[in-house]
């Protein structure tokens, strides 16, 4: 993948982060499975259980941690 | 989802820092499954699994991290 | 959930740390099951169920490790 | 438990430091299910089982992150 | 394994940094099952699986945390 | 078992810090299950499990970021 999809891990708001960590934790599963419709049908699993739908949560908490600290928890925002 | 639901990571109470976390960690859930039908069947899911319970609390436990370093773990607090 | 439950991470000794660790693990488990009968059926399962058990534990390191940090790891007792 | 069993997390050794960690994760356990009878029994359980093992170990691994931090990492030893 | 294959924790953009945390989650299951033979059957496996590839993007984001840190979040990039 | 096994948490480079984030996570099974017959037999369980190597990895994961910040990550490497 020659793409460039991350060139940094600033963002404006927390929320940009929270989605940030959302892209982050997609990146992984697409980088192991490239293929769209495979993944798609996947998606009817995991977006249909709630264990499954907890793990996923999980990862985005770590990433939302780093993208996090990477924006000083948006400390000084007003 | 262009609403603004993430302002900030600052909270004025460790406990309303735990809430917080407990927000960030459905809101992934949410984004997931964007079907607030079907999240609520699967609430009956989880919710009344001891397993489920705990990979639930364990996402709180690392974004309640997050939130406790945002606000400097409420040092300044009397 | 209007009580106040968490008012500070501070306690005195490391080993309060780690019962706060417990309680904060718990929280989520109530708030997200808040019936006390349910709770109390499920705990005879994860109680006796070794994995159950593992999966309780990692919850309160994540704990512990926050409320730690916040007591600075109480490095200044003697 | 009235018991003091953890005053400091100071430790002289990186070695006595995991061994503490591994007290700090076998602890959650004794916590929540306190009879030593039965945690005798679920201990045949996990400790035959790869996956088992692998979770407990990551218990250890949470909490010793947590006991090098508060030994600076040991960094000072010679 | 005498190969050098892990010099540095530096890389020069955040994409880079998650390529590595690809590379580093990879690597502990290529050191625990040597044979590529079965790796390759192994990754039928979890490619086609929602949870396991959940799994896989978990451990990716503990080493991007890692990786991030090292890099002290690209934070004087442009 | 009163080998020392854990003087340091000091390495040269990365990769030998990778190697004792292999070691940490072997050990706390090794301390739970002493048997090396029976560790041996699990092997062959969780060396041809793709979700059982997913699990090993992460708790490789954990460990390499303690030994990582316990060697600054490694940063004045050139």
């Amino acid at each position: 993948m020659s793409d460039i999809w991350l060139s940094t891990l600033k963002t404006t708001t927390p929320q940009e982060g929270y989605e940030l960590a959302i892209k982050l934790s997609r990146m992984a599963v697409k980088l192991t499975q490239p293929s769209a419709e495979i993944r798609q049908k996947l998606r009817e699993d995991y977006a249909n259980n709630a264990d499954s739908l907890t793990a996923v949560s999980s990862v985005v908490a770590i990433h939302f941690q780093t993208v996090a600290a990477a924006n000083d928890h948006w400390k000084d925002r007003p």
